[in-house]
């Protein structure tokens, strides 16, 4: 029996324009496969000036007042596509004790109330989807939801930021200073005039708190996740990281160690033979571990008009296939598990890079009883290894040797196969 | 609200043990989050000898009668793992008859007989899920009958089976002979006594059909796919493809031109750089190309008793979740494309080895006009090369014109990024 499913839009930007394109596109196979029928009932702008003829071409219905969305009893989901947290999340709580199903794209928002949202959404016995606020074209969250469900999954690692894995390769492979990898980025679309969010690490952080709260059931804050970006990495980094069979990735990485979480978002020597080791430019790249299933890695289009949009159209069918049952698709809930803290015995190996070495390095490291992967150095003025296994204190005692005798330009963790 | 459910196992191999297992240690997660509490009633076993021990350690309701299964009406979902088209098909028929859900991780069945199975499951309106016969841990059928529902996918490059896989990595990275990877390999308990059925292709070609099935909507006979097995692979091929830049891999390839599906399975050098070539040893990956979605890969465990036991575990949960719907999760149906065929313009980079050459091959090659990527001739007994960007008749043409010059070893496709 054909069903008619009303969507109401907020926002008409470059993901909602990729929605509308990508659902008429689709119309027919979705009826064919789900025997449900979409149409695009409303769509919220700030004003209707350059957005005339995209309506037109569409056959879309503007309104500049939300409330005529959120007070239509005949729609049944609201896509929340305008960004930002303030009106968002105003709109959203209202849409959802509307009794609305909700989907949207919204990593900060989700990142920062997505447990106070799914809450909201439970008690109205709606569903609140957001797949596409992670990794843009690639279903994790659905994934974690589902596959991940019944399995314990002991640490996840990720490439979750485009536009620095854009910088980070461009520098690699074309050599490109770190200015220059930004103004590539920007040229390509892949950065913002404003960088921060990217290169700074916040945007991945993000990202993670929405995975670790799926995958662990534990609401994180900013606070609880240690926060490096990618300014100090430079050509030199990369030299070495490739003559000693590496990449630098800024990796966002969350391990449950006893009943304890660690989770940073820092750039990493991550080895050429590891799965996330393909995940190049503006792509993404997520690895499970897990008991019962070991490795898992899932690899996407990190952002884009078009990916994005088919999460989020992804979400809507999802919904819809359910909206018969009157019972939305379970959605985790937040356990009681101990803050985020550093676990003092997290063993790690550990790329330095060196100047102004006083000293015989290979020697000295094996005075201290380090044991090293790798060490280049060519003459006394500038060296760089990777010392194998070492624990916090160790590394921090290592340190401090060193500044003995040299200066310290780098130290980043390295994750081997 | 608690729902109990009701499993009962066909069979108590190791993938059912696995599965006893995982529930068991996933009950309390589970039921913490789903409401769900779920007891397998009975296990049917050929002979009741060296089971008791495992049926006691787990209090299993041991039996030898299939229809103490079959005609029980408390029992809501059937789970085969028996494998083998004849027993097990008769018996999902008679369970799915009796309104109740079947999973099953029997890839000959499901890629034999999916389709008239699927109709029996939608005329019974229940569900028949078969997440673990394709590439054991990964969630990818699921993920293409829900992210993918409402995209197009032009094409699907999968590395499906494990056995072959990991000999080709031992073969590749060690050195190894092919019969010494192939022992190898069975005394790793990756491959069975007798391989035939992985080096062949065949395993390969069983689980293309079951993702053609669900991505092209399209039901597809061991006859429309051209498939090639492994047993021909040097340790001259690997040295050759290494020097290149490539791995040699059993790629199960589906692409969609116009609309025609053209389908196969066979040995090809996979360039370093592409994703699939992270897919080492015993792991299983599949690329899925897509219009809305560009590049997706989805990488993980091919086999084994844990991984498979958690995707069926995963395929229960969601019947589970969807039981109270009385309305099953939509399967793909099939569809009326015009029948797989070799498309002419199919245009490929090919792989050459040559022996007994008579002639200079650069010189050879650029009077026939052949662009070719690497060529690697250090006298006249041995030259391999690349050639590029082939039509099938441009393939044929060349091969005519190689074999009044040389003596060809080998010719396979090449797959770049």
């Amino acid at each position: 029996m054909e069903k008619q499913v009303k969507i109401a839009v907020l926002g008409l930007g470059v993901v909602a324009s990729g929605l509308v394109e990508n659902l008429n596109a689709a119309k027919e196979k979705i009826k064919q496969q789900t025997n449900l029928t979409f149409s695009i009932a409303k769509v919220l702008v700030r004003s209707r000036e350059n957005k005339e003829e995209q309506a037109k071409k569409h056959q879309l219905t503007l309104t500049t007042d939300v409330n005529e969305i959120l007070d239509d009893p005949t729609i049944d989901i609201v896509v929340e596509l305008i960004g930002g947290t303030d009106a968002a999340k105003k709109w959203i709580i209202k849409a959802l004790k509307q009794k609305k199903h909700v989907v949207t794209a919204n990593k900060d928002l989700i990142a920062q109330f997505g447990n106070e949202l799914t809450s909201i959404a439970k008690q109205s016995n709606v569903s609140l989807f957001y797949e596409a606020s992670v990794a843009g074209g690639i279903p994790i969250l659905h994934t974690l939801n589902n596959s991940f469900i019944a399995d314990e999954i002991t640490g996840i690692k990720g490439i979750l930021n485009g536009t620095t894995n854009f910088m980070l390769t461009q520098m690699a492979e074309l050599g490109l200073s770190y200015d220059k990898a930004l103004q590539t980025a920007q040229a390509a679309g892949f950065a913002e005039a404003n960088p921060t969010n990217d290169v700074d690490g916040w945007d991945a952080a993000y990202k993670l708190m929405i995975l670790v709260r799926l995958a662990f059931a534990k609401d994180l804050a900013l606070k609880d996740i240690k926060i490096v970006g990618i300014q100090s990495i430079t050509q030199k980094d990369n030299d070495y990281a490739q003559k000693l069979g590496y990449q630098i990735k800024l990796l966002a990485q969350v391990k449950k160690i006893e009943e304890h979480l660690y989770a940073e978002v820092a750039p990493v020597l991550l080895s050429n033979t590891h799965p996330l080791a393909v995940v190049k430019n503006e792509m993404n790249g997520i690895l499970i571990e897990s008991k019962a299933m070991g490795t898992s890695m899932f690899y996407g289009p990190g952002a884009g008009a078009s990916p994005t949009a088919q999460s989020v159209l992804a979400d809507i069918l999802a919904i819809a296939q359910n909206m018969t049952n009157k019972q939305p698709v379970p959605q985790m809930s937040v356990s009681n598990l101990p803050n985020c803290e550093i676990h003092e015995e997290v063993v790690s190996d550990y790329y330095f890079l060196l100047s102004d070495c006083t000293v015989d390095l290979a020697n000295f490291l094996e005075k201290q009883e380090v044991k090293t992967l790798s060490l280049s150095q060519t003459d006394l003025i500038e060296a760089a290894f990777v010392a194998k296994q070492l624990t916090i204190k160790q590394k921090d005692w290592l340190i401090e040797q060193l500044q003995q005798v040299s200066h310290i330009k780098q130290i980043l963790s390295v994750v081997e196969e």
